[in-house]
């Protein structure tokens, strides 16, 4: 519980020097997502703000969209390591009355098909199908952003990155209006489990799907971090890195906008131009 | 097939001013990894080196130790996707006559104890009890290195990366003797696949253990990575980042000698110094 941090015994080596010292470290833990009792997937994550993990990490599975639709979320009592005490690595997360039980795969944030046929374009179909709030591609969207105000967004990442600053050790998430004002921020080991922990907070306060938001992430943008965004609801995603061949594809077919190398006043957009305030004549092919 | 890098549309935004071009994006594609027919693992990996990506995962997961433990490693034949074509997603590995073939949990990279209690410790003792090739843990260890050949393998490291240079979205894993030579090095859009293409080949090579060797990795030791490096008998992880608390812990546990923030002339060393060259006169505490 809380153990964002731990404290190590370091030998640093500055220009041949050598010096003992303890030093910080960011915290990673297993933690077991059970539905139902049921085991269902083990994330190795920073401790903290486990049960929006749990939910968030449904929402990209397509089982959970509503706060309605959670019973509740608990710590598996009966999950004692050493000394008996409870290790708060199980959570249990059960449905309200009435909500389907999907048979979902073991695997995390992967999709089979159920031929032998494993493809991009499975993986494809697999999330357009099941998202629940499709975004709209239309030019008349209602949801546009300026440049401008996706540039301003890393060094508002930055400064926010509490953990990052004392262990180096973390990726980071934020939440941002189109206006560029900073709604949630979490920092994790991986950095799937910092959106998760983004998306299940959302969903706990209501606020799902995030429909006028702009999710912002401290690395690269990998096809299961488009997924996320997709399946919360989420229209614009920028990252500070390269995206790959997936996440561009998963963007284009769903419509989100996808925004990458986001530095300085600099950016490259490979999906979603539709809401982005662009001056058409300063376009040059 | 062959697939490292894609091209894609994209708009650059440089100060205001909009261009379209081509871009060349780092290629991710979902591989489904099976065992002797049965699904076991499907990674998130570039294409490429697949069955040494197979067979490297099998060796962290304490399947596999030898290249003689394995029968083949085949695409599956009838894994057409779109056109009927061979998607080359899917990899069967058939051990050799006579190897166990374990019961190991659907999830990748996860240890779980068969009581509720979950936690660190026992994920620990998971990598402690499966390593075929204990790592030394005396003080008159055969492996020595000095800092300044640790120094130097950063910059070794990025001179090798070549799908990096022209789509900044690849994580890379080289393998180095303990004199600094580079031996081989993986790039892929996951860190863990990188490293598996390295184990994986070194397998197929007859090179394992690989104990006189020293494993780079671009970015961040996670638990994940230290167990990988211990499996295949690696004594020596420098990462160019942190590490995380667990990653730490478990190198302790193994004897791995465990490096982070290496960059220029400066260096952390978390665990394992007995394998570093240290002038004792300069220790401070």
């Amino acid at each position: 519980m809380g153990r964002v941090t731990e404290r190590r015994r370091v030998i640093r080596i500055r220009d041949g020097a050598v010096s003992t010292r303890p030093d910080t470290l960011v915290a990673e833990e297993p933690m077991e997502i059970r539905l139902g009792g049921k085991p269902l997937a083990i994330t190795m994550r920073t401790p903290g703000d486990d049960f929006a993990l749990a939910a968030g990490f449904l929402v990209s599975e397509g089982v959970l969209a509503s706060a309605a639709e959670l019973a509740n979320i608990v710590y598996c009592a009966g999950a004692t390591g050493e000394g008996g005490s409870n290790t708060y690595n199980v959570v249990d997360v059960r449905l309200a009355d009435g909500v389907p039980v999907p048979d979902i795969t073991l695997e995390r944030n992967v999709y089979t098909t159920s031929s032998c046929g494993l493809c991009g374009k499975a993986s494809l179909d697999a999330v357009r199908t099941t998202a629940r709030w499709p975004l709209d591609t239309s030019a008349d969207t209602p949801v546009r952003i300026e440049p401008a105000t996706l540039s301003a967004l890393p060094d508002r990442l930055r400064a926010a990155q509490r953990v990052f600053e004392r262990t180096g050790g973390l990726h980071a998430a934020a939440l941002f209006t189109t206006d560029g004002e900073l709604l949630d921020i979490r920092e994790d080991v991986g950095r799937h489990n910092a959106v998760d922990k983004i998306v299940g907070r959302a969903l706990q306060q209501r606020r799902l799907p995030l429909s006028s938001c702009v999710l912002m992430v401290s690395g690269r943008a990998s096809f299961e971090l488009v997924q996320k965004a997709v399946m919360a609801g989420i229209p614009v995603l920028a990252a500070v890195s390269a995206p790959s061949s997936l996440a561009v594809d998963l963007a284009v077919e769903t419509g989100l906008t996808l925004v990458g190398f986001l530095r300085g006043t600099s950016m490259n957009v490979y999906a979603g131009e539709h809401r982005l305030a662009l001056s058409a004549a300063a376009s040059t092919d």
